[in-house]
């Protein structure tokens, strides 16, 4: 069995009932909702060893994120914060109806993961893994977050651990010259980029179709696999082998969501994890469509579902791309 | 008034919140969920004097089984198990999201229904009815269901009183070969039949569209009417009459499903009140549609509606299928 | 800082909850609805000074009703009336879905509103301010309240106060035939009427397409600006000016409805407090549009929303529209 | 099988959850609460025929009082009156929690029940009857309820079925001097008066201890059982013999109540079912208070037990009392 | 009507249903949830004129807070600070059961309130009020705060309005020492001290009975008013004047509560808004408690009550202690 | 860290909310609730590392007990079943209310437990804890439960393990004579027994104050350890020795319960924790007196707690007990 680990900081999501106001809301749900513990959640779904690492106050909301994420079959490996220094990182979530916007307000400053130091990691268990992962948002955090998840990379990638990294960038979340710079950092250890589209032109400031966007990315940042996600639009993967780049393209699954926050990382969950049965890019695309579908469907970020419903779903979306 | 009596298990439905999935679940919706006295409950809102007809535990599961049943205005006729021998049948439904799949799993073995026998059956009522009706889920449950069944209808049948059938087959239910041997055995009983296509496909292992399947089977097996529903696609109903065969044919009111579940004995109930009528095959069809289609509109299985709700739509139907 | 002040009843809405009937709900969930209060709120938001004037029961349910409005920011003018005489007006309000249609039923006699006499309005606050506005619902709820209605209007139009009407008819709150009658008086001291297409048909009992319509109706009854409301179908302004009519149209941004109710009321609100502003009718128009979609989008009768989301939905009306 | 047929007004009781304030409520559930359809519901369920007869709206909410009432297996004779000129009478209440106490807001001016005339009542059901039954909060809503029930009491008296009734006044439902007039009318046709401590001296304006109470009430107005309910100090009943006069005391089974309301319902449904088994007055009497105590574990007016619960807490009362 | 001005923080308390833990919470309700607009609300509904000034991020959660405040009819006179920068103030709350205790994470770091600089302040409305008032809670947020409430305090007393604070020390949200100093520091500027027994006795660092307490602190730090509350104890009151000291003390009314957040304010906002009415201390004390009393029957932290509610308790309370 | 494996089926509990009966419930809660994963939710809380044993049905309702007892940090180490064959044991429960008793009804008939085989369990993992736990509830399932509980605790004893049961008999789980035949069989292998008073009399069919029971159960069977419960009135626990026996006794903290499910399985957990600990006989008891005590306040079965809670429990029931 494959092993992922997973490295970031993973906020609790508060949202308002059903299409309800934040600004008149009686009450709110809540969410584990990291782009790292949902791809994690998604790959352990698909047979894949997964843990996810972070840093935590320990108070009952840091708890309560362990343990939702634990009753979805994930390992943590988490360092435990003094609760009256640090925070629980919290985001708002109201969920739009068209032509409303879903919006989300980030509260996330002074959190646990924000302060992580390269110690706090367990590094030898990421070194020994198969693949190693983060989102953007994670270093977006803070100057130190930036520094713990340079020196998680690098490690990872030193000892042959694929690395991966999400664009999950987030407007409100940071400054967007200080994601630029963080992620040309990150770049060096980068293996497997997966970004939006509109997000990956945001923070490169560059513009260009999607296989256009992919290849010059991968050609400048020297990466092994760009995968280009376009909501409704499907998603391109470029393969950058030697001689030649190698690219695959899916349609997206109609789909009207009800609940439309996770699925990016369900979407790197399911590329990762397919990926690392047997390194077949074109089916690891499939199994992302597939998750990120899945996803929508399910109330919350976490992708619930039997292996089986990707696997079906996975199949229709090759089908629909032949 | 005319009167129909129906029998069959009505098992509780537990299903949980919206598009949650059971398996995250912290709660659940109860609901009262047999096609039998679905088709009853409809049949009585359009003014047709309505039993229901079954055993059920003596406990606050089978007492509520009748109590959410008779605060739709049924009678019931219920034989009373010791329920410290006897179970309430439970059917756990989870609701899809496209292309995410509605669920069902029925927890049905060992229940009250399941060990009916035909003296458990009030057959002087049934023998003094317009119409009996059942689903093949019933006889499904087992040995003693089957012979129970085929005693109601050789009973009702024998008294002159239409039997009808709906073939509410559903996956994980019972062995396919069990039941196309019970439904055999049970056409020598009766007069109409109700089916879905792809079910009546599945239990008799035809193939064929919808007009050839109603005429092979009412030949086959002497039926005097045969009604194939089509989901989305409308519904066919032939009446076999000595010289030739009339065929009605209906288009489906398109409309999103508030809740699926229980569509189907309110397409038989509507159609069976209708018909007990005057025998208009085509207005009887109209009925059945309209009624499915608002059952579809409203939350839970049982259709509760205004008589005049279900005239105005089905008034719609005969206007659209001209 | 523009003013306005509306007068009308704000009956307290039960309504059951998602999409169940109310012959089987167990809850009931309770909303402010009123169209002069809806209008109110969503000019307020729009940097209007509102202010909405009533009589109400000295009971929690008329506190209530307060509370709510104020929790959005409205000023309050009420006149107290004795609880163990007057009651609350209520409205039962079931959401259906196609083809099932949404019914309300009103149970407003004997409510305090109905029973208001023109003393019991504040007219030098209403003297003094810049709109005036009502709907055909409040007088509609008796004589006296006709009565009363006619002598705001009155006051306010002598005053030099631009006065506005929502023909806000529903069906079942009152004979047609009354309505007109009570309409006919009150033209005498209007200036703008908004109007649903349909309901302008049936209270003046004329046919012909919403620019004749317009026409007709500012011609026949001299009022300077005929706003006709065609759900979908978008909306038409007509300026009366000396020598010629300008005419504006807009097309509806589609949405499927969270709650249609109160839709109207922000519609004349945005209509209005744009009006207001610079007595620009081609803008005034697109806000009415954008904020009759925007609280289509919110759950409950009352829009919430900040300022900016609907200058940008207003913003892509005029868009679509060019 | 002993009868029972009672006659009175059920409104739906509105309630907002738990210790909520109605000033501040968002939602309430709704129960049907009438003290006649309660005695009627309480004594089915020990073994009694009951039906409840009434005058309602043909409105969704006069059809789910119809719906709740028969969920609980009691049969209703109901006649239906046009909802566009009657009204569903309506009761708000708020549950208390000490030192602040419940309230109830009666809205049921123009019920459809305040209009009821003796012929709208069936009256050869209710004088075939054992015992027929009513409240007092009934004859209070107006002359025409008060003639009604005087008309329902004396058919029912002439053919030798036994009269009860439940003083169950409650401030602010209407003035107690109407109250005491139409209370002494009825008493000509009355053999059974139920009454709190509190109330009777209210309505007839007296004082004195509870045995003097019922001696003297029994005495002055010829009746022949009159029960004395004492909240937590218990009951008194006195059957007035020829030659002498029984009376039993009992004590109240201590319990913090869950919902207070329909407590009184259940005294008389629990007292009459026992009075009309054996005619017992120390049985019923246990009976009365065993279902009172136990109406007041259960969440709502209406009280659901099985029967053994009953018998096991009257054998408490009883023991308790020796 | 006298006039009150109050400024402090009110943070968001998010409290899990009933009993619930907050580890394992998935839903939390909204609640405004500050000692000084708790006290407001209260003021306001016993007839005082009352306003809130703070400090909140402009964001839908700082709005939120200023909507629920403004249906309790207070009005609210706020500096709206930028949300990208400032935070709303949080408190997680969970409601213990005896043994397990209730518990209060404050996430209060960074709140716009904490950041409120005397220029923040409307001090001209401060200055023409009668009473000022503030906790010591908002102090204790910070630098800023403690220098803003200085100022606050020193304008009112100049001016002639009486200054007063409550003791609102919770454990967890500051230094002890920190609190003593900043409290020591606004002693210049007050004349009316309300305190717990065990808060004064922790943040003053002293002993001795509630008598002797009253009597020290109000001699050294030269208070006109010390009101010590003593849970179930009840609460003393004492006046210092010239040659002699008056004390009052009050029983309190037992009862279990049901929300026992926000009693402290209530307490304050009954014994000012009395006080402020004809300076009587030992009224002021008697609606102090009945306030408070009440305010423990109402779910949520702020009060919910008529006027007549509070005078009826307050009479059982003077009852009570003679 | 000592080592916990608790073998056992827990069943998903079925329960309506707050005070509702079952007969009229429209929602049920769902918690797993199983005596040996409540006892090992506890142990793991007190530092001790816990697994739970089980079969299940590999069906949604399966993998949510599982989910749950992971969100509580608990290892499971489960024979998956195929879930067309074996079902999820289920509970109905229902919370009573004085008089009013609390209610279970058990639906496990055909669970996968039931049918577990001693091949079924992980036999090394079993033979290297320190502790290993079962209920009485889990033998008393079927013969194959019965012979798979017996082969656990031979394993187990066999290898030096410390052997322990909880007696947790329910009415209607088991034929009380069966439960004494298989107890009796499983007494050769255990060494220590934790019952309630009531429960062991019936079970043992003996009499006795809980001092003479627990020294004549040990005695007769052989036990080292003795732990009786009596709910309100504490325990008490004996420890066998060569020469004399040591008795404790301890206090209950008196508390109403928020829910009583699951304490006494929290009992046993906090007991065996505390005595793996140093095996100090007077330190567990008061550990498992606190720790059910606790459980009582928290809703749903599972403790959920931090450790210095339990702690400070204990102490208390520590110095009560002096």
């Amino acid at each position: 069995m494959p092993e992922l680990v997973t490295f970031g900081e993973t906020p609790l999501r508060l949202s308002p009932p059903g299409k309800e106001r934040l600004e008149t809301a009686d009450s709110m749900a809540l969410d584990a909702d990291g782009t790292e513990s949902n791809a994690a959640v998604t790959a352990q779904l698909l047979g894949v060893d997964s843990t996810w690492v972070s840093k935590l106050p320990d108070s009952p909301l840091g708890r309560r994120i362990v343990a939702e994420l634990e009753s979805h079959g994930l390992e943590t490996d988490i360092t435990w914060a003094d609760s009256t220094e640090y925070r629980q990182g919290l985001v708002f979530h109201e969920s739009g109806h068209p032509p409303r916007e879903s919006m989300r307000w980030h509260d996330r400053k002074g959190s646990a993961t924000a302060t992580a130091k390269p110690g706090d990691l367990p590094m030898d268990r990421i070194q020994t893994a198969d693949i190693a992962f983060t989102g953007l948002s994670t270093p977006a955090l803070s100057r130190d977050a930036a520094e713990t998840t340079k020196a998680m990379l690098r490690a990872a990638h030193g000892s042959g651990v694929t690395t991966a990294i999400d664009i999950d960038y987030q407007a409100g979340l940071a400054d967007p010259a200080f994601l630029k710079d963080v992620l040309l950092e990150l770049f060096e250890h980068l293996e497997v980029l997966v970004a939006n589209e509109e997000r990956i032109r945001t923070v490169l400031d560059r513009s260009g179709k999607p296989r256009e966007l992919a290849n010059s990315v991968a050609a400048e940042y020297d990466l092994k696999t760009v995968v280009i996600t376009r909501s409704k639009r499907g998603a391109v993967a470029l393969q950058d082998t030697p001689g030649t780049n190698v690219i695959h393209e899916r349609e997206t699954v109609e789909t009207e969501a009800v609940d439309d926050a996770g699925q990016h990382g369900a979407f790197s969950g399911g590329f990762l994890a397919r990926l690392a049965d047997d390194g077949d890019l074109s089916a690891a695309l499939s199994y992302g469509v597939a998750a990120a579908t899945l996803a929508r469907t399910v109330p919350g970020p976490l992708l619930t579902a039997e292996r089986s419903e990707v696997d079906r779903i996975a199949d229709d979306v090759i089908q629909a791309s032949r």
